[in-house]
């Protein structure tokens, strides 16, 4: 079955299959072109002393930490995502996090989970880049199969409680004609990072060079290439790192949660 | 009269008002300012023979030259454009070319009217730069009291009988959240340029040094700005002026038609 999954062909379409292939453990890999229809999306779950301030951290900062899901303390159901969503199984990898610190990977948290935990799931570039691709505009990482370039920039964060920080963001090189493109398109999907942050000027942002990212691999621009820059979901990762909570789940990057709603209804117009 | 006008506070702010003086010959200059929230048009007049191929060339380059308006052969009224509005005496200055080359720069046109005459309005800045400036974008330009700076690219654009030639751009440097906005808010309105043609990188378009522009005056760029580029109205005036036609009347630039459009009747979404 593994094997099967390298085979991109063979990747399920559907969102419910693709949760129940992870949800049974046959999948523990990313989840780039499962569904690629559906939205995926970051995990971040909290005890919920700390809910309302991270809330309202993503609140407060729409474009790195778009909130498209919020549970519950103690249910691990998500209807408005998936009606048979649940978040302690259905992450391909989980990380798990005490005081900040890196404890575990595992496929499941069903061990971890607690009646005052509360799941916040996140917007992914992931719904974006799939309408960037169907309007013409090539994504260089995407065809290199590599990871988007992340930066940590100089502009902060609005904090919220102990959560607070630099922003991240993920930078893709485009033509000048992509660049104008690619802004139209991504700000029809607000709750999915919208439209670009910053373009053209890394050093305005405190990036002294854009080859050497903080995550994901090297841009190798080109001479007629704009950098463009959009608020990224390892914002809130950051920022939660910084606050320690005693614990906190995430999922392992790359590895995104999929839900049942689709990338076309996320588009504002 | 005339000194009242250069208080901008004394422009009249209603469209009718503003083609009445401009028609009794007491308005004769720019008519940036003038009527701000309603749409002012570039003019171009050719022979009827000429009619065709030149609306087809507008059709084909809807970037530079956004058709808003398209008269009869000899009527000069346009009621879609304002139900008084008579193309022969409403723009402040014309100017006359003879096989391509200017002769007269008269006040009205009753003088060189023919019953083969067709009137073509095209978009003008004028109408993004407003909603811009609501938007909070600052426009160097408008700031100094200059005009914007124009280029000729390398640009062909798509040619219509004996129409054709680059495609002119006018640049407004911008910082990068404010490019971003700006394509945004520009992206809302394609029958006046729509969104930018071109972003960051000149010498991809032939421009070599944007502090020399065709037309218009030196940007003056900074460090923490970059060049945003929009297809720009003098593209047909440039056309034209290659095809040669024995007549054509043409607005002298910066005193443009004043319609009863508004700017926010274009927004096309």
């Amino acid at each position: 079955m593994a094997r099967a999954l390298s085979d991109r062909a063979a990747l399920p379409a559907d969102s419910v299959v693709a949760r129940r292939l992870i949800r049974s453990g046959a999948h523990t890999g990313h989840t780039s072109g499962m569904a690629p229809e559906f939205v995926q999306g970051n995990l971040c779950i909290l005890p919920a002393e700390y809910a309302a301030d991270f809330a309202a951290y993503c609140q407060r900062n729409p474009k790195p930490c778009p909130l498209i899901g919020m549970g519950a303390a103690g249910d691990p159901r998500l209807p408005s995502l998936g009606e048979d969503l649940d978040i302690r199984t259905d992450v391909p990898r989980y990380r798990v996090f005490r005081d900040g610190a890196p404890v575990d990977e595992p496929t499941d948290i069903m061990a971890y989970w607690r009646e005052d935990l509360v799941s916040f799931v996140l917007g992914c570039s992931f719904s974006f880049e799939q309408p960037l691709i169907e309007h013409g505009i090539r994504l260089r990482h995407v065809e290199r199969g590599e990871n988007v370039a992340m930066y940590k920039t100089n502009i902060d964060t609005v904090a919220a409680g102990p959560f607070s920080g630099k922003m991240v963001v993920s930078m893709r090189p485009m033509y000048p004609s992509e660049a104008i493109r690619a802004i139209q398109v991504t700000s029809r999907f607000p709750s999915v990072h919208g439209a670009p942050i910053h373009i053209g000027l890394p050093e305005q942002i405190g990036i002294t060079d854009v080859e050497k990212p903080f995550a994901g691999d090297p841009p190798r621009m080109q001479d007629d290439e704009i950098p463009v820059f959009w608020g990224c979901g390892v914002t809130p990762q950051v920022a939660v790192e910084q606050a320690r909570p005693p614990l906190c789940i995430t999922h392992k990057p790359g590895g995104m949660i999929v839900t049942d709603l689709r990338n076309r209804d996320l588009a504002a117009f």
